[in-house]
C-alpha cells in the first residue's frame, strides 16, 4: 500500500509540474519553460516569406487538384508569431534569420550577431552541437545565405558571402545540403583563404556536387557537403531531374541518425524568391514541395513518437500576397494555379529567347507562348481548356509586348512576364502589393515532444529561446 | 493514511483527465470537450472583417504612439481560424456569422439557416437562453446587419431586414444594444406587422434610442433596446458626442448580470467598413475601440476569475490590407496615422460641400482640405509638420480633381478621397487589394475559464461548438 502511494505521489508529482508550466503560460505572462526536457530528434523547418496567406493559398490549390490539406497546417500546435527586426517592423531574412537562430533581435542585414554588429549570438546549431548532438543545415538556395548562415555564421553583413562560407568550414557541423555555395572563391576577400570547396575539403568534409554525386554518400564520409546544384536548386515548377527539398531532409536524417541525436534546420528559400517576383504558382508549388519535406520529417517522427519534435516557422512574409482580388470579388479561382507551367524567371528566358530571331518577334507568337505557359485564351481561341481573357487584359498584354520589344527589338526587362503573371494571379483571385517583404505575422506550428510549448502569439526569438532548450 | 490515499486518488484522477482532454488534442484528431465545464459569464467579441493584418496595423500604431500592444493580442490562447463558406474560398458576413453562431457551414447570404436555406440553425445564444442565461446582443453597425442577426434571427437572405428585426423582436433575448434597427417600418415586406420599435415596445422592450436617452435604463426595464443612434455608430475617427461599443458592453454587463450568468456577443462592425472602403486610418481607430471594448469585458473577468471566458474572433479579413506596400519596400511608417482627421467617407462629404460654391472648387481649395485633414504636404508648403508629397502623387491628386470636378462640375464619385486615402495609405507603407473580403484565416484570442479549448488551427464553426458547451 505505501509503495503505491509513492508510486501515485510521482506521477502526481510529474503531473502537479505539467499543470504549472500550463498555468504560467496561461497567465499572459512570460512561460517559464527551464524545466522542460530535452528531445533527441529536433527540425526545425522555415519556410522563407512563408507566412499564412502562402501556406492557405498552397492548401487552397491542393484540396482543389484533390490533394487535401497541407501537413504543416495540420499539425497539432500553431502559435502566431512576430517578426519585426531590431529596426524595422519589415525584417529582412538576416534579422528574422538571427533571431529565429539566436533569440535575439538584431537589425536588418545582420547575421548571427547583434545589434552592434559585434556580440556574437550562440545559435541553436551551435548549442546542438555543443551538447554532443550531430548537425544538418539544408536549404533550396545557396547554403550562404541569410536564413541558413544564421546557424553557424557571425557577421555584421549578409553581403559578406565568401566569409560566411569560412564560417561554414569552421562550424565543423556534421551535414550540409541543398544549393551550393555562393562566392565560393571570391578574391576579392580580405580574408580570402581560397576555394570554399578546397577549405572544406581540407577541413575533413566530404564534398559531393551535382544531382548524382549527391545520391550515395561514401561509407567513411564524416562530414558532408552535399549540394545538388551550384546555387539554388530550381524551382518545383521547373524541376526536371533535380532532387528536391526532401531529398536531403531524408539523406540528412540517415546520415545523422546516432544515439546522442541530432538538430536538422532545412530552409524552403525560394518560396521567398517567388514572393518577391509576385508569382502566386511557383509560390505555391514551392510551399507544397516545403509541405513535402516536413513529411520526411513526420515519417520520422512516427517511427520514434517519444523522441521527437518537430517545428515549422516562416521568418516573414513576402509580396503582400492575398488571398482575394478587386476584379473577383468574393470569388476564388485557386484551381487556375495548375494552368501556369513555369516560373516568371523561365517564362521570361523563353520571351528573350524569342528576341533573338527578330523575325519571330511579334505579338502572334507571344500570345502563343502566354496561352501554352499560362492557360490565358485569347478571344479568338477555339480553345475551352484555359481562363479567357477580357479584351482589356489583351490590350494591357499588347501595350507590354510594346514596351518588351520597342521597334521589334528585344529590350532587357520583364515587362511582358510580370505583366502576364500579374493577370494570371488575379485569374485566380490572387494579388500582390509589394516586391519585397511584409510584416504579417508569420505562423509557428509544431509537432511531436514538447509541441506544446508554441502556441499563442509569440516572438520569433521565442523559437530559439525554447529551442536552446530543447537541443541541450 | 487512507483518507490521505483516497484525496490524492480523486485529484490524480482530475488531473488525469485534464491530460486526457489535452493529448487528444494533441493527436491532431478532433478534440473531444464533451466534459469541458460550462462557464457562468461569456463574452464573445467579433471584429467583422478584422484579421491578422488589422490587428497587427492597429498594434504598430499604438505601440508608435506610446499606448503599447492591443489587449486582444496579448490574450493567453491564439488559434488560426479558417473562414471559408459553405460555397466559396471567400465568405461574406452572414455565412461566417452563422458558422460562428451556430456551428454549421452556410452559403453565403443565409442567416442561421443550413446551406439549404430552410433548415433553421440553433446559436449559441439560443443556448445560453435556454440555460436560463441572459443574452445580450451588441453592434456598432445596425443590429440586423448579418453578423449580430445570426445570433438570433433564421433567414434565408441577409437582405430581409425587416423579417430578421422581426425575429429579434419574438427572439425574448435580454440586452439589444449600439446601432439601431435598419428597415423598421419596411410596409414592402410580406410579412409587415408595424414599425419594429413599436412591436418591439410591446412584446416587452424598453426602447431607448438616442445618446442621452440610453444612458439611463429604467429601474423597471426588464428586457431592453438600447441603441446610440438610428443607424450604425459614427466610426471613432469621426466621433464627437456618441457612444463607443465600450459603453454599450459596460452596460449590458450591468443589466445582465444575474445568479445564472449571462452571454454577450458584441461586434466591432465598422472594421469591415472601413475595409471595404480601404480606410487604413480609420480601420486602425475602429480596431483599437474594439480592442478597448473587450478591456471593459477583462475589468470585469479579473473581478470574477473563476467564472468567466472571454473569446475574440474576427468574421473574415476585408480588403486584402498589407503592412507593406511596394513603394516602401522594408520602410514602415505607421507613425503617419496620426494625421487623417475623418474617415473617407466624411472627407468625401466635405469634397461635396466644396462643389457646392462654384467659385470655391479650385485644385488650391482641394490641396488645402488634403493637408487639413491627412497632413499630405504639397510641394510649396511651408509646413515641416506633415507628409511631403512626391511630384507624382500631386499629378495623380490632380488628376483625381478634374474627374471629381469635370468642367469645373461636382461628380458623384469617391474620386478624389480613393486618391487621397491610396496615396495616403501608401505613405503609411500600407495597401490594399480588394474591396471585397478575402479568404485569410482570423485569429480567435481567448482569456478566462477553458480559454485553452481555442488553440491550434480551428475552424470558425469550431467556436459555436466549442462556447455551446460552456453556456449549457
Amino acid at each position: 500500500m505505501k509503495k503505491m502511494f509513492k508510486i501515485f505521489l510521482s506521477v502526481f508529482a510529474v503531473l502537479f509540474m505539467v499543470q504549472l508550466v500550463s498555468a504560467a503560460e496561461k497567465s499572459g505572462s512570460t512561460p517559464d519553460f527551464s524545466q522542460v526536457k530535452p528531445v533527441k530528434y529536433v527540425f526545425l523547418f522555415i519556410g522563407d516569406g512563408m507566412s499564412l496567406p502562402q501556406r492557405m493559398a498552397a492548401e487552397e490549390f491542393s484540396k482543389k487538384i484533390g490533394n487535401g490539406k497541407l501537413f504543416i497546417n495540420a499539425m497539432t500546435n500553431q502559435a502566431v508569431t512576430t517578426t519585426s527586426s531590431a529596426n524595422s517592423f519589415i525584417t529582412d531574412s538576416a534579422a528574422s534569420g538571427t533571431a529565429i537562430a539566436c533569440g535575439e533581435k538584431t537589425k536588418n542585414g545582420v547575421i548571427g550577431m547583434a545589434s552592434d554588429r559585434k556580440r556574437k549570438l550562440e545559435s541553436i546549431a551551435e548549442v546542438a552541437h555543443k551538447s554532443g548532438r550531430k548537425v544538418g543545415i539544408i536549404t533550396t538556395v545557396t547554403i550562404n545565405h541569410a536564413t541558413p548562415a544564421s546557424f553557424y555564421a557571425h557577421n555584421a553583413s549578409r553581403g559578406n558571402m565568401y566569409e560566411i562560407a569560412l564560417d561554414l568550414v569552421n562550424s565543423n557541423f556534421d551535414y550540409f545540403g541543398g544549393g551550393g555555395i555562393a562566392m565560393n572563391n571570391n578574391k576579392k576577400s580580405k580574408l580570402y583563404k581560397g576555394d570554399i570547396y578546397d577549405l572544406a575539403a581540407k577541413a575533413g568534409y566530404t564534398v559531393l556536387r551535382g544531382t548524382e554525386a549527391v545520391k550515395n554518400i561514401p561509407a567513411n564520409a564524416k562530414k558532408v557537403l552535399s549540394f545538388g546544384t551550384t546555387y539554388d536548386l530550381p524551382y518545383a515548377i521547373d524541376r526536371k531531374d533535380t532532387l528536391p527539398l526532401s531529398f536531403f531532409v531524408e539523406q540528412s536524417i540517415k546520415f545523422l541518425d546516432n544515439k546522442k541525436g541530432f538538430f536538422i534546420m532545412a530552409e524552403g528559400g525560394k518560396i521567398d524568391y517567388s514572393g518577391h517576383a509576385n508569382d502566386a504558382a511557383t509560390n505555391i508549388l514551392e510551399t507544397i514541395d516545403f509541405d513535402n519535406a516536413v513529411k520526411v520529417a513526420y515519417e520520422f517522427a512516427k517511427k520514434h513518437p517519444e523522441e521527437t519534435l518537430i517545428v515549422v516557422t516562416g521568418d516573414h512574409e513576402t509580396g503582400g500576397l492575398t488571398l482575394g482580388f478587386a476584379g473577383t470579388g468574393y470569388k476564388s479561382f485557386l484551381e487556375n494555379i495548375k494552368y501556369q507551367k513555369c516560373s516568371v524567371g523561365v517564362f521570361n528566358s523563353k520571351i528573350k529567347e524569342l528576341g533573338k530571331n527578330p523575325a519571330g518577334v511579334t505579338f502572334e507568337n507571344v500570345r502563343k507562348l502566354i496561352t501554352e505557359n499560362f492557360g490565358l485564351l485569347f478571344s479568338d481561341s477555339k480553345s475551352s481548356e484555359g481562363i479567357k481573357l477580357t479584351a482589356a487584359e489583351e490590350k494591357a498584354l499588347l501595350a507590354a509586348f510594346n514596351r518588351q520589344f520597342k521597334n521589334g527589338k528585344y529590350q532587357k526587362s520583364y515587362a511582358l512576364a510580370r505583366e502576364t503573371v500579374r493577370i494570371f494571379n488575379n485569374k485566380c483571385a490572387l494579388a500582390w502589393t509589394s516586391g519585397a517583404h511584409t510584416a504579417l505575422p508569420v505562423i509557428t506550428s509544431a509537432y511531436g515532444v514538447n509541441s506544446d510549448i508554441f502556441s499563442g502569439m509569440i516572438d520569433n526569438t521565442d523559437i530559439a529561446k525554447r529551442l536552446k532548450l530543447i537541443v541541450r
